[in-house]
């Protein structure tokens, strides 16, 4: 597949995934909506989450369904791809994180300009720890994704038939099982992406884009990728 | 297939789909129900109109499943269907909308007449802007729609052996990540077909069917159908 | 496939079905117990239903995995066994009913007792309506049970690998969406059956088992899959 | 297969397993995480375990995606494998329900630590009883893991292409139809293995281990699972 293909499905599958998850968390966050205060905020996050991966992989099929950088680490060390594919993949999922957080504003503007304070509103874009101690929030965001990439490399042929549904059902549990202490980023772009999509988006009395805690949802998945893609390597 | 074939399977889908849709809002609005007041309001109307799709979808599998206008353009525009056709689906999924809410209706109905006030209760039926500016409305529904048809027209053959759960799922998270700010129409048919049946039904003390909103939910589907389509014809 | 086994399978999936099921709705009416008190009452007793008409139909598989009289009833009506084998089915799923019933009890029997006041747990069981006019409330029932036979007689070869999750999702969306007014039996065996293991289980301080009301879930469901089935006859 | 592959695949499976299923827990029972206070809990609960159940059975592929000492047990009965490998299986998958405990506990590391009262934790790790009566506690055990493994046993080729999903969803009707009253171990070392853990880790004024009750949900289990596996031997 040329890079031009890779760069389209990659950018469109990771841009309708940040725009359905940020948009699960904005159903919860942002007054004014339909879907806040039913309660079940939790797993209408989760769910959100998991099913938009679902959307989002669905999308980018044709190139293989990463849309997760830390995810083309691990097939690139497993030898899937070309490590000279990796700045392509890598590029089209961060501006798909930009573009789907931008659409998710867009598409919630008027609940955010109906904010008396958006100081909280962050939340919806990028991740931060509910406890801030970055040596810990970082072995969080390793085991998380650790679990996410070794499934996918020893996903079995049985489930097979489950297409990108399977992918979507381990996403949800690791989100109810992991997601609690760091927000669960598991994905570089759609943590990076949003967050750099948060700085410049004009949303009245929005508070700063927390750069200080930025690497830890970047550097713990590509971590936690690479360690279960080493291990994939020596399994059996 | 010929066209009283394409009516009946259209009008029985969007007939089952609006009548589990609509019911799952009421589930949650009316009292007096055992659905009513438990709890995670939201994941409910969610996941109730997000397998309703699954049930309406499969009874429509012999026309192709569109049980909604918009996808019924796209597809005619994909060159799926013959302009000749889109009248005939058009009509038929109007019908079953209509059909549809008035099953629900009946369903509900010792509910609606022990309500109190059913002032509140147009929004069982048809969607309205939980923040009102129609120009900001138009595209939420232009962007939910826009993912929607998207993934129909792109979907791998991954997930073709899930059936018609795929498309579940991914209504279920358009529902969680952009259903709360207009209630997610994303289907003239589901929309305007049950706010004439509102209109007409006898329920005690009911509001009128906001017909000054009514253009929004069927113009912004159909629009974001359109550049859906449009796009995957210059996909690679 | 000899009398003997429909019985035996039938028995068998239709207890599963019950013990689940009526155990779902037991998780939030009964204190003393985890799932008690922590929200989402009504998510946990549809989806509990839902995935239990999963379990159920799958170990019921080899005689057909009908597990309600209605759905029998209609396949008989559209050709699909002979008369001769309705009575063994019912036989069997009545049976069932009791037994699964009966098997929920022992499982939350310390809870039972722990209870101030069972006089409410008959709804564990089965079904009352939230407003009683048993003319309304069986049309309710004939509604519900219409649409889950009305897609048991339509589903598309596209679902078929959703093996028994296909129907589970329908009965997911019936609970959402039909099940508020009358509590969704939509199959006699699994109304009358844990009635009558109700009637005679060892509860302190039970209510009676409501004969009164006992017919509209035995009589509405068959009518709607009598009316289903009937259709399905004419349709293209 | 080796044994030493056999070993390898069931401890990384369950300590998948076990990592995503207590995580679950201790995301609505620890505060200062995202998943803390927002509703829903038996159902983040129940969906957790139920989608840790795919994920685990997943990466457990190869060896028969036990995870399980009982279902190990009726394998053996049923003669799917030699009575030599169970010590095999039974050793790799109570490291694995240790080793994902331990896992869990790194990854909730700072919501241990700023938890005024640990008293309630061992909750997240190990099961213990609603009300405590051991006889009637391991009834339940019995009658859960007894419908687990029947449906195991019985599970149609209708269901196959449904890969891991298909026991996922079973797990999930069972925790929310029976998990209730004793919070469903149905799985020896998903309660012994985590217990152990919990003994040892270094958590801050945690309570016991509470030994009396551990060999109930070790010995229920696998009497059920017994049962249903000398059941599954003379059914048709």
């Amino acid at each position: 597949m040329s890079n031009i293909d890779i760069f389209i499905w990659e950018f469109l599958g990771t841009t309708v995934l940040c725009l359905l998850g940020n948009g699960s968390v904005a159903a919860v966050v942002l007054k004014n909506s339909y879907s806040h205060g039913g309660g079940g905020d939790w797993l209408i996050i989760v769910l959100g989450w998991g099913f938009g991966v679902f959307a989002g992989a669905s999308v980018a099929g044709p190139s293989g369904a990463h849309i997760n950088p830390a995810v083309t680490l691990a097939v690139a060390i497993s030898g899937g791809i070309p490590w000279s594919s990796v700045p392509v993949y890598w590029a089209a999922q961060m501006l798909g994180g930009i573009v789907g957080a931008s659409l998710c504003w867009a598409a919630f503007k008027l609940q955010f300009d109906a904010m008396d304070d958006n100081s909280g509103t962050r939340g919806i874009f990028c991740t931060s720890p509910s406890v801030r101690r970055f040596r810990w929030n970082i072995v969080t965001e390793i085991i998380a994704t650790f679990v996410l990439v070794l499934w996918i490399l020893t996903d079995p042929k049985s489930n097979q038939s489950l297409g990108y549904a399977a992918v979507s059902f381990v996403v949800i549990t690791i989100g109810f099982g992991l997601g609690g202490p760091t927000g669960y980023a598991i994905n570089p772009a759609r943590d990076l992406g949003p967050r750099i999509a948060y700085w410049f988006l004009p949303i009245p009395g929005k508070a700063g884009p927390d750069w200080r805690y930025s690497w830890v949802p970047v550097l713990g998945p590509l971590l936690g990728a690479a360690a279960a893609a080493g291990l994939s390597l020596v399994l059996p």
